[in-house]
């Protein structure tokens, strides 16, 4: 089998755990696997090296940021490949601009637009493991250009996808995927497979496993992803297309964030632009908003309510105040006390009464339910911030999440 | 002026140097200069990126030592020219893969084939401070490969030479080329200028001020070098071709080593294939010899001497030890406790009795000389270690080298 690894920052944290990967990479070729194995930058050197320009300057250029980040990821894996030949597996590193893969030049979050294989592929012919720098790529002026943080995702499953490989282990701290957040309720499970789109939602909601690009990138080109821990053995959490089956499990996963603030903009004269003025002068100012919740109008007036990130929540409160009087709008309030609950699943697009199950779950546990959005496999509700942690421990036993209640297989 | 400068490890230390680099670059830049930056790694990066390597193997792989070590240089251009972009001045780093600076495969101790100097050229045209990363190139296949420690003076005299650039400034630690070691003279003296011959002579007898291959490359292409202090004013010393004078200095500067040891074979059979036997053995195990001496024999038999540095002493006396008895050799002794003073100046060329000289000072100190050599522009004396001091300094005043009794401009 062609195989591409990955492994994140902590996996590489230092000699002693650069020797253990060597040890599973070899363990891997000795098995008859043709190897290829992506490396993030050594645990804290990618902070190291954003103190450094931060020093210079509040704004440091672009592309010498990249030419800057980019030495974290060519010392992984410079040192790796010493590491497998010190231990007598023949290797070499392989950088962005050897290989080559070529970006466009948004530097800071460039986007890979062709991989050119043979470099590698001859490298593997001589029976070397080939060790890539991830987050690293040159334009088409062979300007150094980094894909983002967590961009080391996307350059294996770009490789894995272009080679093709047969096989994409993403090795990181944690042994998978999981129902919920572990800290929360001690009976959050480990999933066996969860689908890519369900991997995105969940992602996107605060479950920090995978780059989000990664996974879209992996959805595109069907590149099955193995999530694993480089510290344990285990099996870790198969990340790839929706496969139906007889019994299909509804609910994956609930996730969780206190990160945001909820802003109403209330009594708002019903007419069109309305929500366009609002939020573009939001945009303007480089303010994410997540959820967008405008309600039916009554005697011509409507609320409009969203969330954002705490971090700009104040800026986007004056900003709307700004704004209010020149609309007509009757007041602006933002609430920072506020969770974000979400169940995310294939399986609700096929079965009725999910969404109203949720919502008796929490009016069981008498939590007040403030805004609801939904899409197609994922349900989200905002509620006071302190029942955030029993909304999810009773949504988790309420949808047969809990590691007592489910076969280990799904 | 098309200015080519060199900063080294402890001129970019850290941001606030860095700033102070790119003031007096700006600076040059302002009088309507063109200006090539070349860029060491921060003082104590490049020992930190070994120490990983060492960590990882005794003896790590050469290519992936040099992809390792790439990135200090690597780091401090981007740096540089975050810096000066923020400080208003149009800049971009252009890395050996880059420009490009082709050199053979030598990992670790590369030497410059070619450099391709068309990109540097046109983002000069664009008005732009161009920021190289020292000390590395590619080989023909693409590889990274470094040209040895203090390899950025090389890169600076290399590109000086092919572009070719008006001035070659290499800005260091220190204000310039001293007569002598201000730290055992307080009568130590800046020199102005220097010839390339003496400067070798001086570079490979202690005075590590610039990177001998650099000084070598400079004479090769008659690349004068101003060397100057990053960290204070000063007019810094211009290492240039010999220029006659009508009074020329004979002495240009006294060099002291207290690194080495004497190893004596004595008695030995004077027979040819001698001395070939002894050093053939030597240089199998690696030991460099510096100084050798064999005088005419006596009775057929003669000694040989020889120094080598301390650190291989020993085992060079072990490995005499064993040959001695095959070559019929009375005895081998070894001596530690020993100092080399040298004399360096073109002027010795066209004067007389400057080798008398020494020795009649030396000999009024009553300081006995155990061994002689000379080449063209260097006489070179061992004598014990407790006399260096005060050899440098009879010699610094008794050739006239003293700051008192010298004129300012030679």
């Amino acid at each position: 089998m062609l195989v591409v690894q990955k492994y994140g920052g902590t996996s590489v944290a230092n000699p002693e755990r650069i020797r253990n990967v060597a040890q599973r990479v070899i363990g891997y070729k000795q098995k008859g696997n043709q190897m290829i194995v992506v490396v993030s930058a050594m645990a804290g050197e990618t902070d190291r090296l954003v103190g450094l320009a931060a020093a210079i300057s509040k704004a440091p250029d672009e592309r010498e940021v990249d030419v800057l980040l980019a030495t974290g990821e060519q010392v992984t894996s410079a040192l790796l490949s010493m590491m497998l030949k010190e231990m007598g597996c023949d290797a070499v590193s392989v950088l962005g601009h050897q290989i080559r893969i070529v970006t466009d030049s948004a530097f800071g979050k460039a986007r890979i637009t062709a991989v050119e294989k043979e470099k590698i592929l001859s490298e593997i012919a001589k029976g070397k493991v080939v060790v890539v720098p991830g987050f690293q790529g040159v334009d088409a002026n062979d300007n150094i250009t980094t894909l983002g943080r967590g961009g080391s995702d996307t350059t294996a499953v770009a490789l894995a996808a272009e080679l093709p490989a047969d096989l994409c282990e993403i090795y990181t701290d944690v042994d998978g995927v999981y129902t919920t957040d572990p800290n929360i309720t001690s009976k959050a499970r480990r999933l066996d497979r969860i689908s890519y789109d369900e991997m995105l939602e969940m992602a996107s909601l605060g479950a920090k496993v995978l780059q989000i690009r990664s996974v879209e990138l992996a959805k595109k080109y069907k590149v099955p992803l193995l999530v694993k821990s480089s510290l344990e053995e285990g099996k870790g959490t198969l990340v790839r297309e929706e496969v139906l089956t007889m019994e299909q499990v509804v609910i994956s996963g609930i996730t969780y964030s206190k990160n945001e603030a909820k802003i109403t903009v209330g009594e708002v004269p019903d007419k069109p632009g309305i929500a366009s003025r609002l939020f573009t002068a939001l945009s303007e100012a480089n303010i994410v908003v997540d959820i967008i919740v405008q309600n039916v109008s009554h005697r011509d007036y409507t609320d409009i309510t969203f969330t954002t990130g705490k971090a700009d929540a104040r800026k986007a409160l004056k900003i709307m105040e700004e704004i209010a009087s020149t609309l007509g709008a009757k007041q602006v309030t933002m609430d920072e006390d506020i969770a974000k609950i979400s169940i995310v699943g294939s399986g609700m697009r096929s079965h009725a009464g999910i969404a109203s199950k949720m919502f008796s779950i929490l009016s069981g546990e008498g939590i007040n339910i403030e805004m609801i959005t939904t899409s197609e496999i994922k349900i989200s509700c905002v509620i006071k911030a302190k029942y955030g942690e029993l909304a999810v421990r009773a949504l988790h036993t309420g949808f047969g999440l809990d590691a007592d209640s489910v076969e280990e297989e799904r």
